[in-house]
This record gives structure tokens, C-alpha cells and sequence, in this order.
């Protein structure tokens, strides 16, 4: 399983805010073409996703909905309590799980899961925690470079690339993922 | 004629997602100015234009009709169907149409065409099948470039300069284009 | 008088299309606050300023207004007859006018005006006939940059400095400006 | 008490304008996630925060409230007056104030207060009154270098890295800020 901080991972890090049809204000961020190809290889190959981020926002859901994540947290700053109950509700141990992170907030997890990733943007303190530390920032393609790593390293390379040049996509099986909002955003 | 993808393309690959006036998640990315000058010059040199990409936005669609393009494929990862079905609908043969492309999905067109380019931003296998790997980035002039490069390569260059310093700028032909909406956005 | 082109000079050139409240499609692009600044300095010291640009745009119009603009022209590729216009209704002879540009459409009036600028990420066609090239690019504050070449060149620099350390910045005078939308945009 | 400026400084600089639910043009701008887990410290260990800017967005408005600032001025160029408001509605002397601007307008409150900070990007007049320079730019995490060294420099180090490895974030006490709109923004 795959899980992710959004601001700074999906994202560089901005957030916008204009006022939505009803006149409340609505956050919205920019994501990147390259990290959903990559997610959603992950997923065609049985690999699970999710977000667990600080900050609550449709757009954030509406993406982690369009890439069929299993989990959709918001609101947390305190990740470790979504991170556990993943654990218990999937039966996946936390060495099974990889974790991408760039701030603070994100250590605990990191320090708790198989694989703790980091962009290139991420803090001192964040990458200090990371085993994969990669080359892209968040929004510009740190994602799907972690997913590229992830999926050579289990061996689905050649049958990634047979995929790629005979640009036979299949469709994913829809996806009802959980999602929580709590109540502290930043 | 020229096709390309639009995500990493005709933009940096950012995507945006904003309640619309009803409510619903809308789509949004930045397209640039330069690349404007350019598919319109192609097209007032009888260069038909299309895009095929894997995902629907009403931003995408504007931006192509703004763009007197012909053909508007959205929500297409399988990128073959949608290049066979304008070669036989235009009789234009693979090998006189130039694709500019900048991941996966596009390889399979890429190696049918007769001219591939792929921005500088491009995945490395990506770049693997262009013939031409633009200086500039998507979203950032690298169409303009590879415009520039097909006008002059067709000894449009002359004329071009004319226009230029005389600021006579025809009104393009009005086009209605063949838009098609599939169901596997990513 | 100031004249400038809009996407690529204010902006880095990226143009964003989304639904407006009536569910038609609206472009938005991003300006920059240093050129704010230097724009309302211009006006502060009695030096008229314009836009004339190939595409219309809600934003456009908005911004220019905000900095009190005198002219602001939309939909014109062809910029040479708005040019005119604004040196016949103002008395201002061509010599006196500095021009911004950054793209073929812009050349014919930098080859007239006294002054032909140009920001950083201006095509190379463009920065061949500017007399000042800026460091900055557009949308990064390089309308900022030539708008303080103009006022240290013209000796404003120690009364400027001086308005900055007291902090005293006077009102604008209101300003009526002349909107003109062309039927051609880019 | 920490107050700044907010074009260029929480953002890079850049507005957008687009039509909002009544068809008026609403200002909206990109904040930055890593700014925001630093002013959310900055609160929790008892130092007020508050922004003074030369323009209105309710984007402001709205990113200032989620943070818990205190005093929120808008529309003002003129950044004296509003200063000397805070300083004896707090009863905090000058000299316990920082201060972060990147422009012109910052400057007379960038020689009156106790820290005077700029990020990376700010105007070359600007840097000359600031003790404190960032290696990051507004937009890009500035302010969370300013709000780490400051909360380095008063000994809380130790007390944020347990918080950090314990994931342990308190609630913020809710703040109700001063919020005053001025008339002349640029």
C-alpha cells in the first residue's frame, strides 16, 4: 500500500482560495498529469493508495476519488491515528505500507511505515527520516517517480512497458474509498 | 498535420479542480500565449491541428476551438484509435502527421507517426521515440518551438517575417471541429 | 506614455480558462505585485500608460483599470492601428512612447515607438528590436524593472526614495479609460 | 509579534482575477503549505502574527483567519499608521516586532521594527533594511525559515522536534483578529 501527504507531495505546496458557487471560500491546488499515470498503474497491479493531509478541500478528494484511493483522510495533523486505522482495517502490517512525506507533520508516519519517501522539496527534518529522498518536487513529478521505483523494484517493469507500447490501458475497478474529515486543518 | 497530447504539452502538466457554477468539480490548467501564435500560424499555412488526451476538461475544449483545431479527443489513454480514426476520416497518411508527446500513453502514436517531438519535459522513454526533443518545456513555448521548427523545415520562414514586420494578421477560417468525449480519465 | 503588451510581459504567458457564474467560459491569468508598484509610480509622475493585447480577458481588463490605465485595448493581433489611435487622440508623437513587448505580434510597434522593450522571455525575434532587454520576465516583474530604467533615466530616483522611506503614497487620480474589444483573439 | 507583508511574501507575487458567484472580480492568490505549519507554531507558543498589505483579497482574509492572526489590514500602502495601531493596541514596543516585506511599501516599517526580515525575492531596497534575508523566496516557504529562526533563536527547538516526532499538534485557541479595509489598493 501507498500512502501520501498532499500539500508539497501532490502538489508544490500552493493553495489557493476563491469563493465557491455559494459564496464560501473553497481551496483549491494544481496536481500533476505525471503522478495519476503512475497511481493508477499502482492500482491496476493491486496496489492500494491513499492521502492522509493536514488540510481539508474538495479538490484534494475529487482527485484521490479519480485516482481510485482506498482512503481519503483530511484534517489531520496528527497522522498517526489514520495511519493505524488503515493498518487495522486492511490487515496490512505497517513495514508493507510506503509512506510520502515532506514536513513535519508527516515523521511519525514515516518513521512507522516499510518505505518512507520524501520530494525534493521536503525539509531537512523530513528527508532525515526518508530511505528514498527523490529527484522531482511535489507537484512536478515526485509521485510518479516513487511509483516508477516501486513498481521496478517488485519487477513489473517489462510488463509495464509492453503495456506502454501497445497503449493498452485497462479500466480500473471503481474504488468506494473511505474518507474522513476531522476537525483541525492548517 | 499536427496532433499532441495536452497535459505536460500544451501545459506544465499541473491540473486545477474548482467547483463550477452548479456545484460540480471542474478541470482546469494553463495553457501559454506563445504556443497560441503558433497553431495559428500553422493553420493559416493549411496545417490541420488536434489534440488527444487522456483527460475531459471544458478548459481543454475551449482552448481548441479558440485554436481553429480539428479534432478535440478527450478522456483517450488509448491513443491509436482516436490517430487511425483521423487518418481515415482526413486521408492525411501517418506519415505526413507530426505528434507531439510527453508520456507513456503517447508512445504508440509516436512510433506511427512521421514526425515525433516531445518536450523537454518529457519521461525519458518518451523522449526514447521523438525524433525532435523541443529546448522548451510544456506549458512553457515548447509547441511554439516545434511549430516554428515545422513552419521554417517547410520554407514558411519568409513569409513568416513578412507578416511579422507588416503586423498583417489574417482571420483564420472558422472550423468545427470533431470533438469526442470517452470515459477513462485519469 | 507606457504601452504594453499583456500575456508575456504582465504575465509569464499562461492563460487559465474556467466556467464564469453564468457557466461560460472565462480567461484569468496571473499579474505580478512589483509591477503594481511601478505601474502606479508611472501614473504618479504623469506618465499615461496602456495595454493593447490579441486576446480579451475579464482579468485584463480589471487589472489595467485597477492601475489606472489610460488605454486598454483587447483582441488586437494587428497593434499598429490601436497605436495610432492612442498618438492621434493624445497629441503624443511615437518617440515619446515606450513600448513592452514579447512575441512577432508586438514588432511592428517597437519598430515605431521610442523606446521598444522587452522582458527576458521575450522570443528572439522580439528581443532583436529592443533597445532595453529586461533581466526579469514577464510576470516576474520585469514591467517593474523597465518602469524604474524610466524613472531613474528621467531623474525621478531621489524623490521616489524619498516617498519610500516616509511611506507617504498619494491617491491616484481617478482615471476614465478608453476599453476597445477587437473580434480577433488568439 | 510577528507581522508581514503578503504579495511576495506569502505568495510569490502573483494575483489572479476571476469573476465570483455575483459576476464581480474577485483577487485570489497561491499561499504556501510550509508557511502555514510556521505561523501555526508561531501561535502556539504565544506569538501573535497579522498581515499588513497594500491590496484586498478575501483570499487574504480567508488565509489569515485559518492561520489565527490577529490583525488583518488590507488596502494599505501606507504600512505606518496601521503599525503604530498594533504597537499600542498590544502594548508591544517596536523593537519586539518582526517584520517581513519585499517591497517599497515595507520599507518604513522595516526600519522601525526590532527584526526586520525580506525573503530571497524582494526588491534590492528592500534587502538593504532587513536583517534577516531568507534563501527562500515569498511563496516558496520564506516565512517558515523566518518563523524557524526565530523560534531556533528563542530556545523552543527542542520542544517542537518532540512535538514533531510525537505527532502531538494542539488545537489553536480560536482567535477573533482585528480585520480593517482601507481604500486604496494597487
Amino acid at each position: 500500500m501507498v500512502l501520501m501527504d498532499v500539500d508539497g507531495v501532490l502538489t508544490d505546496g500552493q493553495m489557493f482560495h476563491v469563493p465557491g458557487p455559494d459564496g464560501r471560500m473553497v481551496e483549491f491546488k494544481g496536481f500533476h498529469a505525471l503522478d495519476g499515470i503512475g497511481l493508477r498503474l499502482l492500482r491496476g497491479f493491486g496496489i492500494k493508495t491513499g492521502v492522509i493531509t493536514g488540510r481539508r478541500s474538495p479538490a484534494t478528494e475529487d482527485r484521490a476519488r479519480s485516482l481510485c484511493m482506498s482512503y481519503i483522510f483530511m484534517g489531520f495533523l496528527a497522522k498517526t491515528a489514520p495511519f493505524e486505522r488503515v493498518l487495522s482495517e486492511t490487515g496490512i502490517r505497517a513495514e508493507e505500507v510506503a509512506y510520502i512525506g515532506d514536513d513535519w507533520t508527516d515523521i511519525p508516519v514515516m518513521k512507522r511505515c516499510g518505505l518512507a519517501c520524501a520530494p525534493a522539496n521536503a525539509v531537512e527534518e523530513g528527508k532525515k527520516y526518508a530511505h528514498y529522498v527523490a529527484r522531482k518536487s511535489g507537484g512536478s513529478g515526485a509521485v510518479r517517480e516513487i511509483c516508477d521505483f516501486i513498481l521496478k523494484s517488485q519487477g513489473r517493469w517489462p510488463a509495464i512497458m509492453e503495456m506502454v507500447e501497445s497503449g493498452k490501458w485497462d479500466s480500473l475497478p471503481p474504488e468506494n474509498p473511505v474518507v474522513v474529515n476531522a476537525h483541525q486543518p492548517v
